[in-house]
């Protein structure tokens, strides 16, 4: 089964990469970018354990919350898939 | 628009980061992680221009190209939604 965990920052905290990157867009001329913000993705790879779903979502979002996501700033969400 | 940009290194790829995050994640109690690939994911709020949607396709690839993914040993992908 493959997991799919996006992480992005909560929309109230600072994004200093996603203006970084606005700033080079309209430098590199490209001046209708209203606003970027930076996220991490991870493909996870799990083995097929013969867990049911609900079982292995409880598992994926204890990866987020314990180690891929700082849960004061970021926001974490995710997919999975056979 | 907004358009939602993934960058991920290409399969052939040595992903050090995915390796360190699949080791943690053992040495948490996630035994069953056969992989993790790290990626990276940008939101971007593109101004209304009024331009047809192939128009704005065609920027955000530039931008990818020019910016945002390494081509040599990255992919990247997008969606566009209004």
């Amino acid at each position: 089964m493959k997991a799919t965990v996006i992480v992005e920052l909560k929309g109230s905290v600072l994004d200093p990469q996603g203006k970084a990157i606005q700033h080079s867009l309209a430098s590199l001329g490209f001046p209708g970018v209203e606003d970027v913000r930076a996220g991490k993705l991870f493909r996870i790879t799990l083995a097929d354990s013969g867990q049911p779903r609900p079982e292995v979502e409880r598992q994926v979002r204890q990866m987020c919350e314990k180690l891929l996501a700082n849960t004061v700033i970021e926001n974490f969400s995710y997919t999975l898939e056979e």
